[in-house]
C-alpha cells in the first residue's frame, strides 16, 4: 500500500476578486494543497465563503491572526488589498508560515524592504510575490527559448499592459492607492523586463536611468492623484539593455497584453496577435475575433500554475520561482517611473543603484 | 454551517494513455467528483497506478466486476480499448452505474444499438459518449453563434482531423480494429456536422447519400486493413446541407483540426490559423510557431470540462450534454464512408436511414 | 545608342469588366506592350473606350475582324463572353495573331478541342488560356516549395473558390451560360490540381473519379439551370493524388480562395488567414480586419503578371506559362463535377480518360 | 476624336538603390508621366541606365545642370546620396521644375530650412518630400478610419522601423553622414505621428519633449559617430499626445515596420502580424512564413503611388499630398532625439517650438 499523499495546508487571507480566485486554485485545482482556511474582513465576502468555500470544509475566519491560528495551518496566500500586503507577509512569517504574497509587497519602497527583511530572519520559510506572467505557458516558452540562446543576447524589451476600458470610473478611485500606473499595471512588464535580461547570467541587470510620460485621455480625475490613463516609460539599464513600456486603462476590446523580446539573433513576440480562442467570425462586416475581457481571462491558468509551483517549492523545499529581490527591483522601478512622469525628469542611478544628481552628486539608495 | 458538498464516486476503466487522463481529471480537476476506483488488467498500468493513484486514496482493481461492486460507487468512465466500451458500459448499467464512455460506443453498429437498448432499460442512468470537441471552448463559441442566428442557416461545414505523423508505424497495427480513419478520426468531425446542423432545430439531419476517398501516401500496409493514411469524405444530408471531411495520419508540425460552419448569412472558423500558444519566433529563417503535438494538447481543456459537465448531470440530475443517439449516427455515417472507401461507390439512404440500391430500392436500416 | 526597345503590338477583344482591366494593364502596367486597338459591340463599353482607351492611342473598332487587319496588330486578348472565346482565338489564330484567352477555352469540351486543334495547326503563334491563379506571387511561391521538394510528393488538394454574395440575383442570370458553379468558380481550384500535381513530373495527373454535391442556399432559382450557390467536389487521379473542392456565391465578407498542397512531408497553406491589408482594428467590439470584395481585388497583381509573361514569351519565343492541354483538362473535370451535381452519380474514368460505367465498360471518351 | 492625353516630362536625379527603382516607376508604372532623362555622376550607374533607361527613350546625362536644360523638362525626382537633395532640389526649382525629393530633404534644419524658403520663392511650383508610408494601402486605410473618428481621438502612437540585419557592416560607413537611426530610419515613423494626430485638425501637434536611449549591440564601432543600432525614443507633444519609437538595424527576418494609432475609443494596427504573402508553410519544425527582406518590398506599391500621386498633382495643379512644412518638422524632430541620444538628456519645448533649458528659459529656435 503507498504511502497517502501529503498536502499542504493553506488559507487565503482576503476574498475580494483575485483573493476568490486564489481560494478557488487552492482548493479545487491544485492537488497538492488543501485549503483549510479564509480571512476577510468583509461582510459580503464572508457570504460567498459561507456558500463557496464552507460546504468544501474551509474554516472561514474574521480575523486574521485567529487564521494564522488554525491548527495545522503551514502557509498563507496574502491576497487582501495592496497596503496589508506587508504586514500581513510579516505577520504570517512570525507564525510560522509560508507566504505567498500577491504582487505587490508594497508601493512604498520601505515597506518593500521590511517583507524582505523578515523573511531574511525566517529563511527556511519561502516567501513569494506572485508575479503572475511567469507562470503564463507562452512566457514560459519564450523564456525557455533565451536560455538555450536561441535569441542571442536579450537586448530590447517592449512590454505593454493594457487594460478594458471601465466606465464605471473604479480606476480613479483606485488610483488614491494603487501606486499609480507604472506601478500598478507596468511593474508586470518592469518584472519581465528583470526575468528576460538577466536570463543569461541570473544576476539582476542594474537600471541607469528611467524617464515617464502619460497623458489623462478619458479620466481627467486621475491628474488629482498624480496618475494617467495612458503611461509610456523607458528604463535603461547598465551594459547595453533597455526596456520600453505601455500601459493604458482605455483598450476598446479587452485585455491585450503584449511583450516582444529583442536579441542580438531573433524577437520572440507574446501576443502581438491577440485572441480569446481559435474561433473566428467571418460575416458581412469583415472578419471578427475577441480578445480576453480582463486580465484573469488572459492569465487564469498562470494564477493556477502559480498556486501549484509555491505548493511544490514548500512541499519540497525547493527555490520559490519568483525570486523576493526581484519583486522588491520590479517595484522601485515602477514607483521610480511615476516619480518621472510626476516631475517630468529624466532620473538616473549609479552603478550601486544610487540616484544620481543632474550634477552627478549621487543620493542615497531608495 | 453550511451542508458539506457532496461529490459523484466514481471510477475509471482502463488506465492506458486516455484512461490516465481522465483518471487524473477526476481525481484533480473535477471538484464534484471523487475518484474512488480504478480497473486494469494491465500490469504496466497498475504499477502506474500504484504510485499515481492509490496515495491519493484510490483503490485499484484488476478485475472489472469486482470494481462495479466498490462500496458506494455510482459512476464508470469507460477508457478502455474500443472492443470493450460496449460491453463495459452496459455491466456498468447493469450495475447501477451511470456511465461516461469513450467514443466510440462501438465500431459495429448493431453493439451500438444494444448499448442504447441498455441505456433505455435504466432510464434513471445517465449515459454519454465523451465527444471531447463539443466541451472545447472555441467550438462552444462558435456553436452559441449559431444558435443565436449570426451565420444564419448552417449549410456547409468543413472538418478535418489531422494527426501528426508516427513514423512509429503504430497506427497500422491500429488499424486491425479502430474501424478505420473516417470512425476512428473522423467521426469528431461527423459528430460535429450532427451537432451544428442540429444548432436550430435540435432534431438530427437525416443523411442521404456519403461518398469517400482515400491514399496510402506513408504507409501502404494499411492497405491490408482496407484503410488509409488520408481520407476525404462527403456527407450530404436531406434538406440541403453538406458536410465534407478531411482526415490524414501524416501531418508534419502536430495536430491541426479545423471546422468550418458555414452558414446562409456567415461563416465561422475554428482553428484555420493554429497555434499551441501566443509565442512567435522572429528569426533569421522567418517567422515560426508551434502547433499541438497531439489531440490531447489540443482539446485538454474540452477533456476536463467534458467530466465535470457529465458529473454535474449525474448529480444534478440533468440531461447529460451529449445525446446517445446522435453519438451512434456518427459512427453510422463513418462506417459507411468508410464502407465507400472500400467499395469505390456512393451510398445512399431514403429518408428513413434506409440504404437506398442504384436502382432505388430501399434495403434494411443498419 | 542603345537599340530602342521592341514592343508587342496587341489587341484587346471585349471590354466588359475584365477586358477593360485587360486593357489597362497592357496599356499601362506591361512595358514591353502597346495596347493599338481594342474591340467591342456594345455601345456602352465604346463610350468607355473613347474616354479611357483612345487618348493613349488605342484605335477603337466594332467590328472583330476589322480589328484583326490592324497594322501591324501581333496578339490579341480575347475577352469577350465565354461563348465567344474559342472562335475568336481561332479567327486570331488564322489572321496570324498569338492569343491569350480568357478562362475558359469553352464550357464545351468539342468546342475546347477545336481551338487545341487551331493551335496545333500554327505552332508558331502562342495560345495561352489565362489561369490567372498560377501568377499570384504567393501561389507561386507554394508551387517553387513544392518543385524544390520541401514537401514532400504532394498528395491532397484542398482549393475553394468562394465569392462574396451578390444580392442582385446576377449570377442567376449568369448561370444560363456559365456552365455551372463547377466550370466557372471551381475550374481554377481544378487547374492549380492539376498544376500542383505535376509539379515535380510535368506529367499531367490522370484523373479516375470525380463526385459532386450541391445546394442552393440562397437562390433557389438556379436550379433550373442545373446549378446550386455552395458545390462540394471530389476529383480521384491515378497514382493516389485526390483534390477536393468547394465554391460558394455566399460568402458574406467577400473573396475568400484558399488552397492546401498536402504533400508526405508538409502541407502549403494558400489564404488559409484571409486579409486585404495589413490593417486590424481593436474596437469596442472585438479585433477586425477586411478581405478582397471580390475576385480582382484578391488577384489584380496575378492578371498583371500574366500580361507581363504572356508578352515576354512572344516576344522571346518561350514557351507560355500556362499549357493549353492542361487548360482543357480543367475544363473536362469541372464539366464532369457539374454532370454528377446533376445527375447525383460518381464518374469513373479509366486510366485513357475514357469513361467507365458502373458495369465496367468504358466509354468514348470526352 | 479624343484629345491625347497631356504626359508630365519628368527626370530622375541618382540612380543608386532607390534611384533606379524611382526611374523605373515613373518610366513603367506611372501612366501619366514620361521619363525623359536621367543624372547620375557615378559611371556603373550610367552603364545600368544605357542598358535600363537609353532603349526606353532617356537620355542619361552625366552633368546635373545640363540635364536640368533639357528640352520640354518640367519635373525632377531627386533621388540622390541625402547631401545633396537640398541643393538639387532648389536648383530644380530655380530652373523652373517641380520637384519629388527623396526624404529627408537634409539632416540639417538650417539646409531644411533654405529648401522651404527656395519653395515659398517658387510657389507655382510644386515641392514634395517623399515620405512613402503615407502612400501605404494599409496607412491609407488607418487614416481613413481615423479621420472618420472610429478609434475617436489619436492619442498614443507606437511606431517603429526595423531592418534586417545586413552583416557587412554597410550601415556602420552609412553612419557617417545618415543623421543617426533616430534621422534615418525613424524619421517615418515620426511623420506618421504629425500625419496621424493632425489628422482631425490638419494642425500640426506641437512637441513638448523628446527623449532618446539606444545601444550599440551588434556594431560598437556606430559610436564613434554618435549612433547606435538599437534606438528608443519618446516624444511628447502639447495637449495630450505621445508618440513612442523603436529603430533597429538587427532585425534577423526582414524588415518589420509596425504602427500603432491609439485613439479615445479603439487602436488601429498596421502590420503587427507581418508576411510577404498569403503562404505558410507546416513543416514537421513547425508553421512558418516569411517577411519582405528590406524597406522596398515592403513599401514597393507605396513607391508607385507616391510616383502617381505627384504626378497628379503637378498635372492638375492640385495640393501635393505631403506638406513640407510637417517634412520639416519630422527632421527636426530626429535630430533632436539624436541629440537626446547622444546627451542622454531629455530636451524640451516651449509652444513657439523654442528650446527650453531644465532652468525654464527658452532659447532660439532650431
Amino acid at each position: 500500500m503507498s504511502q497517502p499523499v501529503r498536502k499542504l495546508k493553506i488559507a487565503v487571507s482576503g476574498l475580494g476578486r483575485m483573493g476568490a480566485r486564489h481560494a478557488n486554485h487552492f482548493l479545487h485545482r491544485t492537488p497538492r494543497a488543501d485549503l483549510v482556511a479564509a480571512f476577510t474582513p468583509a461582510e459580503s465576502e464572508v457570504a460567498w465563503a459561507k456558500e463557496n468555500l464552507e460546504p468544501w470544509g474551509v474554516k472561514i475566519y474574521t480575523d486574521y491572526d485567529q487564521m494564522l491560528k488554525h491548527e495545522g495551518l503551514e502557509a498563507v496566500c496574502v491576497a487582501t488589498v495592496t497596503t496589508a500586503h506587508a504586514e500581513q507577509t510579516i505577520r504570517a512569517l512570525e507564525a510560522g508560515m509560508h507566504v505567498l504574497c500577491e504582487k505587490p509587497l508594497s508601493t512604498d519602497l520601505q515597506i518593500c524592504q521590511s517583507v524582505l527583511d523578515a523573511a531574511a530572519r525566517y529563511p527556511k520559510q519561502k516567501v513569494m510575490c506572485g508575479f503572475s506572467r511567469r507562470f503564463d505557458a507562452s512566457y514560459r516558452s519564450a523564456y525557455a527559448q533565451t536560455v538555450n540562446g536561441s535569441i542571442g543576447r536579450p537586448t530590447i524589451l517592449r512590454s505593454q499592459t493594457c487594460d478594458k476600458f471601465d466606465p464605471s470610473g473604479f480606476f480613479v478611485e483606485y488610483a488614491k492607492f494603487s501606486g499609480g500606473i507604472f506601478v500598478d499595471c507596468n511593474v508586470h512588464d518592469i518584472d519581465l523586463a528583470l526575468w528576460f535580461f538577466s536570463a543569461e547570467t541570473k544576476i539582476l541587470p542594474k537600471v541607469k536611468s528611467v524617464v515617464a510620460f502619460g497623458v489623462t485621455a478619458l479620466e481627467p480625475d486621475l491628474a488629482k492623484y498624480g496618475d494617467v490613463d495612458n503611461g509610456v516609460g523607458v528604463a535603461e539599464f547598465y551594459d547595453g539593455q533597455i526596456a520600453y513600456f505601455y500601459s493604458s486603462r482605455m483598450n476598446p476590446p479587452g485585455q491585450h497584453d503584449v511583450t516582444e523580446i529583442i536579441g542580438t539573433k531573433g524577437k520572440l513576440s507574446v501576443n502581438a496577435n491577440p485572441t480569446n480562442s481559435l474561433l473566428e467570425s467571418h460575416l458581412s462586416t469583415g472578419i471578427h475575433r475577441e480578445i480576453p475581457q480582463n486580465y484573469y481571462e488572459r492569465f487564469e491558468h498562470a494564477f493556477v500554475e502559480e498556486a501549484r509551483e509555491f505548493t511544490d517549492a514548500v512541499l519540497d523545499n525547493k527555490e520559490v520561482p519568483v525570486d523576493l529581490t526581484s519583486s522588491m527591483e520590479a517595484v522601485r522601478i515602477g514607483v521610480t517611473l511615476q516619480e518621472s512622469l510626476r516631475s517630468g525628469k529624466k532620473i538616473s542611478f549609479d552603478r550601486d543603484g544610487k540616484r544620481v544628481d543632474e550634477d552627478g552628486q549621487a543620493k542615497a539608495k531608495l
